[in-house]
Order: C-alpha cells, then sequence, then structure tokens
C-alpha cells in the first residue's frame, strides 16, 4: 500500500483537519462531532442543506459545502456512515429558522442514522425532512428503486435542493425540488480496478488483467456482470443501453450530464467517453444542456467512469443555472 | 494497459474532441490546429494569453481556458510538444489588437516551437512576448535556474500574467506580471507510481513496491533521489526543506500554496499532505494566504503530490484576487 498518510486509523480526521485548514476562508469545523459547515452557517432565514456519508469520496461529501450548495456535512469514516449524532449537529448548525432538508445516498447505515438524528433534532424543536438519492441503475432492477443506491446523481440532487434554498424556498419547496431531481435521474458506473481502504490495507476487490466490472458501486459494489475490457466507444453505448430505458430518457429531452472519474481515471479517458455518449444522445435526439466532467464523486484510487443523467424540465434549468461557490464545486 | 480509449493513436484528438463539445459555451477549437481558444477570442483590447505542451496533464493545459485565465492553448500529442504552427495559430486566435503573452513551460521542445512561432506570427504583424517557467526546484542546482522545467507553477503564472490582462494592462505590464510571479515561485513533486502512454502501451519508469521518487518530474524525469516511502508527514517536512531556501521564503511572507496531485493520489491523501505543509509553515511564520489544493497538473495516472510556493507582494496578492472562469478553474 503507497499511501501518502500517516496512522492509517487517522486518515479522516487529518483529511478534515487538512481541509478545513486550507479552506477557512469558507468552511469550518463543528468542535461536537465530524461535521464541516459553511464558514457563516446558518444562515437565516434559508432551509438549511445537509448531507452526509461515508469518506473516500472526495470531493464529496465536504468538497461541497459552500454558497448555493451544502450547509453542512457529516464525515464518516472510509465508505462507513456517519454516527447519528454528528447528523444531529449537522442539522443543528445548519437550521436557520426555516427547517432543514437533508438529502443523501441510500445506504443502510445512513437511513438509520439519518432517522435518528431527525428525531433528536426534533426533540430540539428543527424540522427535518429526507430525500434519499436511489440513482444508481444497476444496484437493483426496475420495480425495486426503492432498494437502488444513491451514487453521483447526488451531486445534482444537491445542487437542485441547494439552489432552491439559495433562491428563498420553503422547506417543502425544497424537498419537492430535490426529490424531483433525483427521480429524474439515472447513472450507472463501470470500474477497471479496486482501491485500498488504508485502514484494511489490500484491494477490496479483485478483476482480472483485462477485466471491466460493469455497474460496480461507489464502493467497490459487484455490479451487473464483469467482462473483458471494451473501447471507450463501447463503454459509452453500453453506459447509455442501460441508462435510457430506465426512467425512459427520449427524443426531445434536454438532459444535465455529470460524468465523473472513480479516482484514478485521468480526465483525458473521461472526455474520450464523453464524446461518445455525446454522439450518440445526438443520434437519439437527446439535447445536452449542461455537462460536467471531472472527479465529482470518487472511491479513493479506484479507476472507472460513472455517468449519470438528469431529465430536465424549465424548472430544474432554472435551478441548475444558479451559481454556487463551494471549494470544489463552483459555477457563475 | 487498462484505460477507455479507443486507438491510442488519437486519444488526444478524441479529447479535445470531447472536451470542446462538452463546454461549448465556453471554448471552441481552431481548424487550422489542434488549439482550443476561448469561445469569443479574440478578446478586442486585451492581451492574448496563450500557453500549450504536451497532452497528459488533465486540467492542464486546455482546462485553464477562459475568462479572466488562457485565451488559447496549442494542445501537442502526451508529454510531446506542439508544432510551432499550432503556437502560431493560438498567437493569431488570442491577438486582440494588444499583443500576446505566451507563457509556458521549460521544455526543449516547446521553447524551440514558442520560438518559431513566435517569428511567423512577427510577419504578420502580430507582436508576442514570452515568459518561460522554471519553478521545478529539484530539476537543475541553484544558479541554474534557467535549465529547471516548469511544473504545476505554470498555473500561478497563468493566473497572474491573465489577471493582468484581464483588468486591461499592456503587453509588458502583463509579461512583467508573469516573470515576476514565476519568479517568486518554487516547486516540487514526490512521485509513487508511473504512468502508461497509450501509444507506448508500458509504464514511462519503475519504482520499488516501496519506493518513492523524491523531485519527480511531471514526465516521469527521475528526481533527486529514489527512498522508502515515507509518512504524509515526513514528505511534507522534506518538500518543504528543498523549497523554502531555494528562494527563500522566510518568516513574515505571504505565499499562495498550490497542491497538485499527479493523477490517482486521491484528494485525501492531498489534504493529509496538505495539514503538516500548513502546521511547519506556520511554525516558521509563513503565512498562507490561499490555498489551492485538487488535481491541477497531472501525469495520466502516475500517483505522487507536487507542492507550488508563489511569494506574494501586495500587486501579486490583487491579481491572485482576480476572479477566473475556466472550465477546470474557477474563482469567485
Amino acid at each position: 500500500m503507497k499511501k501518502f498518510i500517516n496512522d492509517p486509523n487517522l486518515v479522516v480526521d487529518e483529511m478534515v483537519e487538512g481541509y478545513v485548514d486550507a479552506h477557512k476562508d469558507k468552511v469550518r469545523a463543528l468542535s461536537e462531532a465530524r461535521v464541516v459547515v459553511r464558514k457563516d452557517a446558518p444562515v437565516n432565514g434559508k432551509v438549511g442543506i445537509v448531507t452526509g456519508g461515508g469518506s473516500g469520496h472526495k470531493p464529496a461529501f465536504i468538497g461541497y459545502v459552500g454558497k448555493g450548495m451544502v450547509d453542512a456535512v457529516a464525515a464518516g469514516e472510509i465508505f462507513t456512515s456517519p454516527p447519528a449524532i454528528a447528523f444531529y449537529h449537522s442539522f443543528k448548525a445548519a437550521d436557520g429558522g426555516k427547517g432543514v432538508a437533508c438529502l443523501y445516498g441510500n445506504y443502510a447505515g445512513d437511513v438509520m442514522n439519518v432517522d435518528m438524528a431527525v428525531e433528536m433534532a426534533e426533540d430540539d424543536g428543527i424540522t427535518v425532512k429526507q430525500v434519499i438519492a436511489n440513482d444508481d441503475v444497476p444496484s437493483a432492477p426496475k420495480g425495486d428503486e426503492d432498494k437502488r443506491r444513491g451514487v453521483a446523481g447526488e451531486i445534482l440532487m444537491w445542487k437542485i435542493g441547494s439552489a432552491m434554498a439559495e433562491k428563498g424556498g420553503s422547506l417543502d419547496e425544497v424537498i419537492g425540488a430535490a426529490q424531483r431531481a433525483i427521480d429524474n435521474t439515472r447513472s450507472m458506473g463501470v470500474g477497471l480496478s479496486p482501491c485500498i481502504i488504508p485502514a484494511v490495507g489490500k484491494p477490496n476487490f479483485t478483476l482480472g488483467e483485462n477485466e471491466m466490472e460493469v455497474g460496480i458501486g461507489h464502493h467497490g459494489e459487484p455490479g451487473i456482470k464483469k467482462m473483458e475490457i471494451k473501447t471507450a466507444d463501447e463503454v459509452a453505448g453500453m453506459m447509455l443501453d442501460i441508462i435510457l430505458p430506465d426512467l425512459p430518457f427520449e427524443k426531445g429531452n434536454d438532459v444535465c450530464l455529470l460524468m465523473s472519474g472513480l479516482g484514478s481515471t485521468p480526465l483525458l479517458e473521461l472526455y474520450i467517453v464523453y464524446r461518445k455518449v455525446s454522439m450518440l444522445l445526438a443520434e437519439k435526439g437527446i439535447n445536452v444542456y449542461r455537462a460536467y466532467v471531472d472527479n465529482y464523486f470518487t472511491s479513493l484510487e479506484m479507476a472507472g467512469v460513472t455517468l449519470t443523467l438528469m431529465r430536465l424540465d424549465e424548472q430544474l434549468k432554472q435551478l441548475l443555472d444558479v451559481p454556487a461557490d463551494a471549494v470544489h464545486f463552483k459555477q457563475f
């Protein structure tokens, strides 16, 4: 295991410490729990936006704290849910008097801990409502959408919900927009290599020398199938074949496209895959209204790519266009 | 070699095609040569900023095209200088009537091709002046600074020169600011793994299982020494021990700090290294005025970290603070 770390058991604490130090003009850490918040949180009169989850997905989750994005993030150990108390303190820190929207991914630990934290917050008189992202198509069949995991589509859910909050929306309006965002979002990933959790010290799964994992999860969860590695163009086609029919996305749709590397895949490769995805969408009469291509939601140093599409209506477009100024998500 | 590519010899062409397609609201490609420019280039009455170099360093170089940053980029093959004709067309595309500043790194091929392109442009009546970045301390000893390579410090040179152009500076003022930026900038890198150039198909160098390369170049050039991998804190100290005495950076200095991954090193690890760098600087009475931590200048999927410090005066601070809106470099 070759990594720039000190104690494998302290990687998250030291990462958060470094992050808050580097960006102290924008964020601060709470003393009560491992939570990163906007420096000016809570923003009075604005619905607070909270998320959280296991670490190792940088820039998710703490990179998305900032104006026009998330107010507070509960940061768990690597690939492990934060405890309820961390979500609870996130809610308290984010509440500016209009309630809190907790927008997070569908993982059993996170759901349990958020539910507990919501009860704790209610005892304090803070209203918290939730949206649980389930955009990962390969993780459960159609009809079982509520069993699907949340992956990079969470970023678009945060973007939309946070924009509605920024524009002065009520808690119900924020929850409604975030829910509509994720309901119209589908994702999938293809993995080429595993990663090593520092405290474990060995790869989290294995793949043959020429194999790729189609439908891989953000923690190396197995997908639909292992198969021999294909060309970038074939991978692009395969991902669309899985995503498009599921919603379905159809001719005439405007979409937001988010393509993320899983960690060690160079941006060069992402843009090669993007090229073919864009061509295929154009052939189908689907219009890319806005494209994000970068490392937005990673799994330590896994190699791979994820594709996320969100079908847009006029309101989602307007909310997508609202500026954002998080450390790792800026948009004029 | 597991990569999302099609033809290994077309990776740069297909990447540029995908990039320009994804971000067509901000950039366009020239038809005459492989050059990416601001969509609205040339900006009349503004000094044009041009850079260029080998590909494989994403987001460098084309990710830095945009308002407040670079106007045009000549994109070479992987780790290979663009031809003179590409720089020439970059100059023509960037010239808004106030001349062009070509701000690039100290590599023999780039220097030769830029020199040729400058002569071609002069025949067209376009004035081009140059600044050649040489921020990589380990690449040549003190006293031989003109032999040093340009690495991630180039980004700060672009930022400063572009900001001066944005504020209406003359060509001489832009060149002066960019030169002062790089004269006050020092960098170094530590590598943990090689990368594979697609058309070559095998790693560009080798490192033992527990080895790191101290002072590695952006193309895998050997550095000062190979040694057993150290902790993040030790690596932080080692990098500062090499960078700080070289300028030197001293007590009371304000600095801009840019830390970049080389490709596959997770942001988590960068922030762990940042944490200790920041502590050590604080102990020495050196103040971090602004910190950038991300994958800013990579070498395909190499694992490693680079540290860049720029000593600031009041003018450099003001220029650093000017907003920028490139696809992969945004600052409010």
